[in-house]
């Protein structure tokens, strides 16, 4: 292991992995596979529970800003574990000097979101550090949800099997891209909205309807790539997607060639990777489509018998590719 | 309200309520009274709900790290609402560059010190952010602790009624005075250690044996003064203390008197401040006395029918003064 932490601890690829399974899993004797919301059993009620830090610069962002981030994300950590998302608790570390007016719009556009997705923050914390101490303002989001009893933590993906199909409810990208143009030091200016949304009500009404699905998490720090690498790790499956399904704007594809990234490893904030079991893909596509969080929808992949804890891309020359975990960070501070 | 964010923004007094109610409360249409926790009653269960970030300077000190009481700071928010705190999620946001083997350490008694307070770490998030953009390490936790749904609410002190009894465990000021010895820039040494530590099981034991048990509050930020004003003005009842009967070390007397602090607003992070009804007061001070993280407990004043709202301190050479709520920062960054 490395001696000191480094920017690619925070990536969410194989470092991040490393230095959470060697320093956290084991010490604080967490049970695996980690999810994005621990679910917890407990005189008869059935609640899932995250948290996450946002460190995102700059703060203000076509599409969002730092506090609206926070909700979104903590709620469709819970959303996709198939929990109704209830309850936030928010802790803000603020640098000395601050401008009070750019914490009421953030506190604004935090509410805002609650509001809309039916979510109530409840208790918070504040604390201010000397100037030069930390970045402006880093916001942590926990949550609590609260679940079905009968339905499985879907997070873990038990059911899953050769067949079943890979479905993405939009464009990938959008948020990274917006992040990097919203940096001024950055040479080049764009109209990339990040895709930043409340998916909870979209999954509910995925769940509400159908019955197989076996899988859901969203696609954030370390994109596409990084999600189904640790989806057939988990299931020692193999996955194969086709890269020509994926859905991913021009706008974005062009300033991703540009700049030499890969739209499958850049974060998102507003996209649910689900996996359907075969036969139901079309019903959940359909779903997805009349909602205006899901109108690009694509299936992309399947799951499949061989390749075991491999992602394979059918590229869109018509070639084949192993997708791998990240093994650094693509941009820092995206979310 | 201030154009920016000041330190005294931070400090738990004066600034940081008026921060939070005019900037948080109104917008997240938060129910007041704010206590330590929220309390959720849903679908049969009573649980407990609380978070906060941890900015400590240095990251030791003796008595502790960051680690270990962003682990008390947790439990004792949840244990004294009424709560049995169960589950604990814990954010790190780190400095690119940060020694890995101070990472373990303090990941290691954030272990020892829920392990021994029979909490559970189950879920987290790690960033990191370039060098320089945050002081080495921050730590946010939130906790979930479940209530016997027949307990009321302790932390609003609704039953509190004139001649109830004020009790604290022990001495008053430890805390801040280690981290102040810690910081190398200080022109003093000294012995004193952090109070740091999980009161769970010694609140458990009191509320297990006392009826009357009508108030609970962690003496942290802020310190003594800060809680009374917080309870007076909640309850509109006067409160006396006794400055002779409050008990503190004598070398943090002698220390608070060098350097111009008062004892009664500095942090603690082991300290829980009780309002008891009267008769009941020997039987928990028995109970305190015979744990040793209660074994310094006194009785040091009581509530009064008149002086709605203000705190007076009977002053150990005969007069008496208001204790206001601090309107200002005496030490940042001290949890």
């Amino acid at each position: 292991m490395n001696d000191f932490i480094s920017l690619n601890h925070g990536s969410g690829g194989k470092l991040t992995h490393e230095l959470i399974e060697k320093v956290f899993v084991k010490r604080f004797a967490m049970s695996e596979p980690l999810t994005d919301s621990f679910i917890i059993k407990e005189s008869g009620s059935t609640l899932a529970f995250t948290t996450d830090s946002y460190v995102v610069d700059p703060l203000f962002f076509p599409g969002g800003n730092i506090g609206k981030l926070a909700i979104c994300g903590t709620i469709n950590d819970l959303a996709v574990s198939g929990a109704d998302p209830r309850y936030i608790a928010v802790s803000f570390i603020i640098e000395e000097g601050f401008p009070m007016d750019d914490l009421v719009l953030i506190a604004d556009s935090m509410a805002e979101e609650a509001a809309k997705a039916g979510v109530k923050i409840v208790t918070g914390d504040t604390k201010v550090v000397d100037k030069g101490k930390c970045d402006k303002l880093f916001i942590t989001t926990s949550g609590i949800g609260f679940l079905n009893s009968e339905i499985e933590n879907i997070s873990t993906g038990k059911r899953i099997k050769p067949g079943d199909k890979l479905i993405i409810n939009g464009p990938l990208g959008n948020h990274a891209i917006a992040i990097l143009g919203a940096r001024n030091n950055m040479a080049f200016k764009t109209t990339v909205t990040s895709d930043c949304a409340s998916l909870n009500h979209l999954i509910h009404k995925v769940l509400q309807n159908c019955k197989e699905i076996l899988f859901m998490r969203d696609v954030t720090r370390g994109g596409l790539a990084t999600v189904l690498n640790e989806l057939s790790s988990m299931i020692m499956s193999g996955i194969i997607v086709n890269e020509a399904l994926i859905p991913i704007d021009d706008q974005v594809k062009g300033l991703c060639e540009m700049l030499g990234f890969d739209p499958l490893y850049l974060a998102n904030e507003g996209k649910v990777l689900m996996v359907v079991g075969t036969g139901e893909e079309n019903k959940v596509i359909e779903i997805l489509r009349s909602d205006p969080l899901g109108r690009c929808s694509e299936v992309i992949g399947e799951i499949i018998p061989d390749k075991k804890g491999l992602v394979v891309l059918n590229t869109s020359v018509g070639g084949k590719r192993i997708l791998d975990m990240p093994a650094g960070m693509q941009l820092p501070r995206i979310c």
